[in-house]
């Protein structure tokens, strides 16, 4: 072949700068759920995104870290918000994104996802962002694939990467930086959240004061489980009774209400459950002066948070909003910051 | 964090090239409708324009302006051709572009567009380019985005960027360089019209001599408004005589007929319609010699617009798509341009 | 305009390495099917793969050869690997790439392709790749574009650049290099296959002795094509006796067997033709000690193949993958990299 247009793109060799290797203490290769975190690695995570917030706020967001690397986001659900988080901290990194949007109505077996992810790996990528309704579905991703899986929320099971934004947040907006001691609530379809069921790891590890409210059939398991000692034996509160979760909170993190569970005769209507759990601002005056208002998007507005609250002082949901872009750079940088032949010579 | 991966991405920084302010007289954040556009305004897209299409003639047609900002392309319609034209528009300019196609099912209320917009907002947006089956609804993503609003078409409302690229195309392309005085006839059904809504503010404000031309089931107000004077004053000609139209006409815009028309009984059949409202080559020979033949596509061949006329010597429908690209590179600069401590310093 | 961002991108302007001209001996402006290739430019085309590989096993696999150019993917048909394949490998390029799905309810004529062919070809594409259910499609994309048309995929037509990624898969890993009198079989059904078509070709033109073998229903036609002579002359053979087709096998490519076949009439049940077609491994106990497996994917693992074959070590449809990215790079190298103003000065 003539010429050198195949000389290696020269943009990142011979710079000192990029990538540097991941911080020393991470040893994750994937990150599929909270539960293998120990607590340095999430304070590792949360110290890291305050570096991602500070690149954040430059004119040119953007750092080379994942130069030439390449990104692959599989998403078996619709999803605008956790989708382009993500493509927007990859490309934040530098690294090539190639959306995929799969229907499961083309999946009818576990071995078509293996086939998938198989392919998705030697087409080259090396990290790869999956979304699916099966629990576990990351999990069998992570045994074929080649370089890094994350888990970008499965089924009921879990979404960390949500956990760890919210943590992030509430620690940035919490006098005092924690949450340590501090009333968290979490309100509503407890049942069918893995963004309930990550945070309830997350926080409890973290020593917050958790407080799980809903109907009761939205919270059908959850008492026992608290009954028993919760995560690692951390306990939290199960209640029936918006007064009492509500009284003095610091945190109420309203969830999703899916319109489905009338379907499935789980809640009466939409207009009873508004009126009885929703988080309306006359319930937000029992919480604490300076409560913070989290939800994890989108909104239902009028059914599980009034729209006055939803955009009223207490909220810090475009925070999150924010904060999710930080805190997924911070752990693309840290499952693969650190890879490649292109680490600096020491 | 060890290493230098995350100190600025400095391709930009120092560079004096890059980005220069927006030119002088440009007062404007947002381009949701053209009735706000002053004439030295529409001048300076048009100036503007001119030099994209320089830049579109070069080897690589890509400019810094924009690098490092992020673009996201918000549609809640099916469309190729728009789509693609902001985004290729703005990867010219090297700003980041995020696609997300909505489905209008997910958006039950004018609260889920807010939120929608507040989220892309939050998740660092500097441009939001919107299309929505809704008029107005650019602007309620108006007041609550940060950034910069582009209108890519809203309900029968506004189509601003078609308007300006088809003036563009007009100039380009008509002897002497202006529309002044110069018949231009816009034919069909004008009613569903967003562009035609657009370019009789355009026409009009340019000097055209404008005709609007179509079955009257589809002209239902115009009539009245230009009666009562037309927008700011500025008079135009309605008529359902294919006849009177075309006689000596300069310029000649087909609109697209969409199909659904006919079921609600507007119209009797796309027979009838094409042979009485068809651009043919016969009924072209009515107009002026060198009358220039436009549409904005996606065409129905073979029924507002004979497949020999679409690809005849008077079309300069490809032009159109060309000068779209650089319409709305000038756009984008101009809006965003200058926009962010990027500036060079003094 | 004020300033100098408009001014050219400068990361390619002067540096001598980038575009180079693509190699003497290449002489094609589209890749539409193979037939029009002669064995030198598939000699070419491999050994220019090899480079790409060798670009790929690099830490950062990208090369500046198509900067500044812009790629279109335009996939009419469902597809993730070949759609992300050449979205890759036109990255690797560092070509921008632009993705449009088509839905074909969208396209009720063959006009409405050529329309929005001619549109992406005026948006500044430079390549367009498609795929599209109507065999012949993309010729007719190649009369109206401007640029370099690549076919992925068209009806049962063709789909060449799965035949050459087979080919170059086979030469890398059959010992001595080369197809030429080694025993090649394509299995299932070959009859609704573009793959086998154009493999029927180039692995006839390789000098392989190949094998169809599958239900009659699904090779209706071939036995007559190979009796009169086979393409150009070079013959082939044609069974339904899986014994006979196995027997000392070097390759055996399975076929993806879609399900709609069965309700057509042509197959009684996918449990018989898993039972009398299926590639087990007890069958390809009977193929030679290291025969290769292939399957263009997406498998139906437990219907044309045994899950333990498809993952077992005779298995190289990972490579297939990956060798598909370096034969696309090796095509858009080939076709489009010396064109445009942007050579180097001699």
């Amino acid at each position: 072949m003539e010429g050198d247009a195949l000389e290696a793109d020269d943009a990142r060799s011979g710079d000192p700068q990029l990538p540097a290797p991941a911080p020393a203490g991470w040893s994750h290769r994937h990150l599929l759920d909270l539960d293998v975190l120990t607590w340095p690695d999430i304070e590792l995570v949360m110290s890291t995104a305050e570096e991602m917030r500070d690149v954040l706020d430059r004119p040119i967001p953007k750092v080379p870290a994942l130069r030439g690397m390449s990104a692959t986001i599989l998403f078996y659900e619709a999803s605008t918000r956790t989708r382009v988080s993500f493509e927007v901290a990859a490309k934040n990194l530098s690294a090539d994104v190639v959306n995929v949007a799969a229907s499961t109505s083309s999946v009818s077996k576990g071995e078509s996802l293996v086939d998938t992810v198989r392919t998705i790996d030697a087409l080259g990528a090396d990290i790869l962002v999956i979304r699916h309704p099966t629990s576990g579905a990351p999990y069998l991703a992570a045994e074929v694939f080649g370089g890094h899986v994350i888990n970008g929320g499965d089924g009921w099971h879990a979404h960390p990467t949500q956990a760890l934004l919210d943590l992030f947040t509430m620690r940035q907006r919490l006098r005092g930086g924690s949450v340590a001691g501090r009333k968290v609530v979490i309100l509503g379809d407890v049942l069918h959240s893995r963004v309930a069921r990550s945070n309830i790891w997350s926080l409890t590890a973290a020593g917050a004061d958790l407080w799980l409210c809903g109907p009761s059939t939205l919270l059908t398991g959850f008492e026992a489980w608290a009954a028993s000692g919760g995560p690692a034996g951390r306990r939290f509160h199960v209640t029936s009774s918006i007064d009492d979760a509500l009284r003095d909170a610091d945190v109420v993190m309203a969830l999703r209400l899916q319109r489905e569970r009338m379907a499935s005769g789980l809640l009466p209507s939409l207009r009873e459950y508004a009126a009885r759990f929703g988080l309306t601002a006359a319930r937000l005056a029992a919480a604490a002066p300076d409560v913070l208002v989290m939800h994890p998007g989108p909104m239902n507005e009028g059914v599980e948070i009034a729209p006055e609250v939803a955009a009223g002082p207490h909220s810090v949901i475009a925070d999150q909003v924010t904060n999710g872009v930080a805190i997924r750079m911070a752990l693309l940088y840290l499952l693969a910051g650190g890879r490649g032949a292109a680490a600096p010579a020491p």
